[in-house]
């Protein structure tokens, strides 16, 4: 349960807000309640200084890299909202002694964010300083504050209020840029522009609010920064409000337009906060229409992070761009640096594919453009076809930095292995594809990307599999698979059969290939790759279940002792604590895992094996998973919540719901997590209504937990909204009837559909 | 007087003090309390985060450049000083609202910082978080903490005291490394290594005062940087201390030894506390007996500045080097990015001169290096000779940003003019030769350094004088004076006059360097500039005073419109706020001085005019004059004293008292004002005793303030200790009397030595 943050309803939107200022959860809370619209993202830091906190400004798909000893990451750019507010030379800050109250709220139904601070301060006097604050959905540029200093009690003479435009902004401690130029343009708009090698901010701001009373703003430039002072007075029971709003544009090119992003501010400002927020809560409304969703006995908590999840969902989405991905913090923070990884396609692209299969579109292009550097990759360890990155960043090339930090002790570099042995995101990105297509039937898609990503991936898995003479059949060696405890090791099941997916698409969409895209296949010589394809098929070697039921997660793990006391590291306040216990070659000689694995593999193809075998697995895997990735637990739920397994799911999935929202202060201080975004949703939507889309049928297979009396959820298949409403007995789906455009619906056990595509001898 | 600072005296020590927290203050006082041995300088930040400060240590000559459109500045290094002190979870910082007590004090007799701060934290428990801080003048790279936690009440169960190395440390904005590697040596030694260009900084810290029941101290590595942290639980009344040891080296190249570096700090912990911190006070000790001074019948206030003064001046000296110089702040902040200007000939080398002549040789060597510099000025600007730069840095080039800050409307660029036309440093620099050799008779710095700096600096001014028709003699024009208020004048009479010393000096040493250097004599070619330097001199314009005895500042200064109201900026809180009301191009059409520029010329040949005319031409000057300038009442205080207007002197000395130590909060926040605190010691010691050295003559003609009974100061003349006493009628002499080394003594009225020697006709 979480008792840092409460949750309530107020005008039928759910809030989640703090109700005292705790320096522990600064850095935490200004993730979770980050304001993002897909294109920039910004945290939910006090616009006052703060001591704790860690400002930071992100925008969609701008990447950087300072110096060739640092890795490529997300920029943090200059800041807009921060603020400085004196009261009578009285410098104010939530870390002041004269806090009296604090109070941060934060409404995923709105996309709102609000401070409340009141002062007490000499003479008796209180001040009270609020903010409302939006990144707004209607214009992906802006972002906007409603600042009111009110008076409580007692007057004042001089208040001045001090808006920054501050390029002083870095990355844990490295500037990324080579320039800062700020000026004024018509004593009215602040701009400031920020170099780096190719691209150039430009973050504008209006400040309205000032009367003729308090004489003009004051201008002041400072090193890479610009600021506005406003004094005026305050007499008790008075209030002033002041309306900032800020533009930020990433220009790629001089071209781009700055006099035309001046033009779009000044034409903000004059239409005011109220018509802002407005236009900016019915564009996202538009949004959420797409994945509306009613449950009926759900807990005011349930609810609560489920709209989190969904909003979450929502702002991380580089929206109509092809050019960026989804970073695994979305824009919340520089965690991973803002790389994207296989949570992307596995994790997050399910809500979108169910809701928004234009962006899914979108996400699966960005890998395609990606295909450049996944073939180089894919030379550089002397293999065949596309070898996607384990990290990607603005160009999809490989950005996993090659070493961690030195061995503190002895100086030596630790290298990175999931940059050099985790191989699986490529077949994720075909399993991701395969569902795309298999729920849009965009054949165009698969012409222009999707059948040369396919059949790269699959080259390349062909290319890395080996002969083993002794097994006579082909294996997979030295790999890390999902779980990143055990580093290196021989025919992960996971990767195993996802290799063999890989391959048995390739080799079924070749058939239409042949037809619609002559010029691809004869370009990666398919014809001549095609008996490959096929031997490796009949020859690759597929983990089955032990006489126990166990299916080994690779060719060692079933023979390794356990982790003893694994509970004290489950029940760690502290992600990954048994590192400090036990070195990472002493983990991989345990059965001991950081997530999820073999039950990946149950969930992705959850009718592979019976029922049964998946309860076993997932109750044997489960208990020797520390859960020390934000992957795990929802992974879990969705393969219960699948196989029917309503308690265990259940379980699982209330772990899953306090990923974020949790009471552990060092949890989320770099960011939201996004793959658990879509899996609190996955499990939910897919797990417990039970909802999936292949082949042209909608299948509907619920496993209501026993609280949930039902669920109501919007889905958009093929451009149209479908309501499927289920319950303990019963199933509906509503549809907009369209002569002669019928959507087929399976209720039932239609998840069958994957086991059948896979249709492996097991 | 000084309410923010409480003064007071301990142990035979003066102590500055602040007594209660105050944000407004922390980046002054930071500044002021700053700990430097003159190759390290840090600022006097808490240890403990804090919200208002700017965290600061620099290196002696350590400068780099960030990017091309970045000017060259003194880097902000890696933070040795930061620990984070948790208790029961909850976060200590001056900031907080559990601060109970606060005080922070300095020693200038010791160099030695403290810090106190009491928490009142919930449960009725209070803990006294102390500090003592130095950084060692008997090691030059050692920085020491001593930590005491105590509880004053309650029981505290676990305090967390987390030591950082941070190289995350920044320059506003800009981070000068390339990477940052950190490590652990020994289990003991934390270890950062920060990559610039050219240098690498090795950073070292021990932390000792473990005790076994806290268990092993706990590493952890962050992004560029290290972190140590101690657990403890501490029962009431308990105390617990810790010595921090850190040590800052320069590796210039790759063979710098860290291994010494490392066994020479393990030796010191070893040593603990107490003997490092008298070792440190024996070697300051050793300089102070060289500066001893005693004056009887000043107040505590006055004492007290003069050894901050004096403290400063010490600390900012770079020892026995002769590759770097002295920064207009020292090495206590980052204002004028640690460039030198020629406050250091001018104000801060007459210090050293009358007591570490061997330093002052350093300083001029230092010069002489940027000769390469100087020449490609010179040559740029299509002058002969040398053109010593406005600003300098590491190699003596020219640093002077070429562009201030854009003009915040229009947005154009304005130039920084000073680098362009403020060219009277050149001629600073020899009047610093002047004084330094006629102090020592050095003939060997002369032969190696000296002639060549003289020749090619009176060459350049011979090639920047132009030939006037309408008057028949040479005038300098479009150029820049002391003052910079007065941008582009003609025949500025501190240049001309200046220039015209220059050129003498060089006539005069031209004879002895045919002898002693013909080898430089001839690569300058000095018998064919010989003609043109003799024409120089006869042709040069040197203001005289005018019917009124005024010396005229420039062609057109004695007939412009005085600024109405000057009081008014003269008694802000905050400097240079004309510039608020009046364009540049308004103050240029106006009489009015930022500094004193006609004074420094009576300043620094103080019987060139009559004492009417010196008072005179103070007085006017005086009166037109904001003082915007660190460098401007210690050049009136000093004019005054030594023609015994001694009710003006001490005005301005007062003034000068408290240019930094005041209570206007924003001055000093990026350093304190290094000329001033040698335009304070000067005019204690050479305007109120009315010491000089010149000519093999110590020259003794005392102005003391009534208050002030006696003056005694130990100088150091030619390699021996001379005590000098005054009082309002008795001069006394003490010298150790070696045979057949006699010093020659001359009481009153000698500093008709300068007279003579320039000995222009007026």
């Amino acid at each position: 349960m979480v008792d840092h943050y409460t949750i309530f309803e107020q005008d039928n939107h759910i809030w989640i807000g703090e109700s005292s200022y705790d320096p522990a959860f600064e850095a935490k809370t200004e993730s979770l309640f980050a304001l993002c619209n897909g294109n920039i993202g910004i945290r939910s830091v006090s616009m006052l200084p703060s001591l704790y906190g860690k400002r930071g400004l992100y925008a969609s798909g701008l990447f950087h890299q300072a110096h060739p000893s640092e890795v490529t990451e997300l920029v943090n750019c200059p800041d807009p909202v921060e603020c400085r507010v004196t009261a009578d030379g009285i410098k104010l800050s939530p870390d002041s002694p004269w806090l009296e109250s604090y109070r941060r709220e934060f409404c995923p139904d709105t996309a709102e964010l609000r401070f409340s601070m009141i002062f007490g301060l000499p003479g008796k006097r209180r001040l009270e300083v609020r903010e409302t604050r939006l990144v707004s959905f209607a214009n992906a540029r802006l972002i906007l504050q409603k600042i009111s200093l009110k008076s409580l009690a007692g007057d004042f003479e001089r208040l001045e209020l001090t808006s920054l435009l501050n390029g002083q902004s870095m990355n844990e401690g490295v500037s990324h840029f080579s320039e800062v130029i700020c000026r004024v343009y018509d004593r009215e708009v602040m701009h400031l522009e920020a170099r780096l090698e190719e691209e150039t901010l430009s973050l504008m701001q209006i400040c309205c609010g000032n009367r003729e009373e308090d004489g003009p703003p004051l201008y002041a430039l400072f090193r890479r920064g610009i600021s506005e002072q406003t004094a005026l007075s305050l007499k008790e029971g008075e209030e002033r409000i002041f309306l900032r709003c800020s533009s930020l544009m990433v220009r790629k090119r001089r071209e781009d337009n700055i006099y035309e992003q001046r033009e779009e501010l000044k034409d903000a400002a004059r239409k005011g906060f109220d018509f802002l927020q407005e236009k900016h809560r019915y564009f996202l409304r538009m949004h959420q229409k797409r994945c509306e969703y009613r449950i009926e006995g759900a807990t005011l908590e349930e609810r609560a992070i489920l709209s989190f999840a969904r909003y979450h969902l929502l702002g991380m989405m580089p929206w109509n761009r092809t050019d960026c991905s989804i970073a695994s913090k979305g824009l919340t923070g520089e965690g991973y640096r803002g790389h994207v990884f296989w949570d992307t396609e596995i994790f997050i692209l399910p809500f979108f594919s169910l809701h928004f299969a234009e962006q899914s579109r979108n996400l699966l292009i960005y890998r395609y453009h990606g295909l450049a550097g996944a073939r180089e990759k894919a030379e550089q360890f002397r293999y065949q076809g596309a070898m996607y990155p384990w990290e990607s960043a603005a160009d999809g090339r490989e950005e996993t930095p090659r070493y961690a930090a030195l061995n503190i002790h002895t100086g030596k570099a630790n290298p990175v292995w999931s940059g050099l042995k985790e191989h699986h995101v490529g077949a994720d990105i075909v399993y991701a594809i395969r569902q795309y297509v298999d729920e849009t039937g965009d054949r165009s898609f698969l012409k222009e990307y999707g059948y040369e990503m396919v059949f790269e991936i699959a080259a390349f898995w062909v290319s890395r599999a080996v002969w083993d003479p002794d097994r006579k059949q082909r294996v997979i060696l030295d790999i890390i698979g999902p779980d990143e405890y055990t580093e290196h090791i021989d025919n992960n099941a996971y990767t195993n059969y996802m290799a063999a997916f890989c391959v048995k698409l390739a080799l079924e969409y070749l058939k239409e290939a042949e037809k619609e895209a002559p010029d691809i296949c004869r370009r990666l010589k398919t014809e001549q790759q095609k008996t490959g394809w096929e031997q490796f098929l009949r020859e690759i070697y597929l983990p089955v279940p032990n006489e126990d039921g166990i299916i080994p997660q690779d060719d060692t793990f079933l023979g390794k002792e356990e982790l003893p006391d694994i509970r004290k590291y489950r029940e760690a306040p502290v992600r990954q604590t048994v590192l400090r216990d036990y070195s990472r070659k002493q983990i991989e000689e345990m059965q001991v895992l950081k997530q999820a694995d073999t039950v990946m593999l149950l969930n992705m193809f959850p009718t592979l094996f019976t029922p049964e075998v998946v309860k076993k697995n997932v109750r044997y895997y489960e208990a020797r998973t520390i859960h020390d990735s934000s992957l795990s637990y929802c992974a879990h739920a969705l393969a219960c919540a699948a196989i029917g397994e309503k308690k265990l799911a259940w379980k699982y999935f209330q772990n899953s719901l306090h990923i974020d929202l949790n009471d552990r202060a060092p949890d989320s201080v770099d960011g939201i997590h996004g793959a658990a975004m879509g899996g609190i949703w996955n499990c939910m939507e897919q797990g417990f209504a039970g909802i999936s889309f292949s082949g042209g049928v909608l299948s509907v297979n619920p496993h209501l937990p026993d609280h949930w009396k039902s669920v109501e959820v919007t889905l958009q298949v093929q451009g149209k909204p479908v309501l499927v409403k289920v319950t303990h007995t019963e199933v509906e789906v509503t549809t907009p009837t369209t002569e002669g455009d019928e959507l087929a619906v399976a209720v039932g056990g239609t998840q069958a559909v994957l086991k059948d595509h896979l249709n492996l001898p097991l």
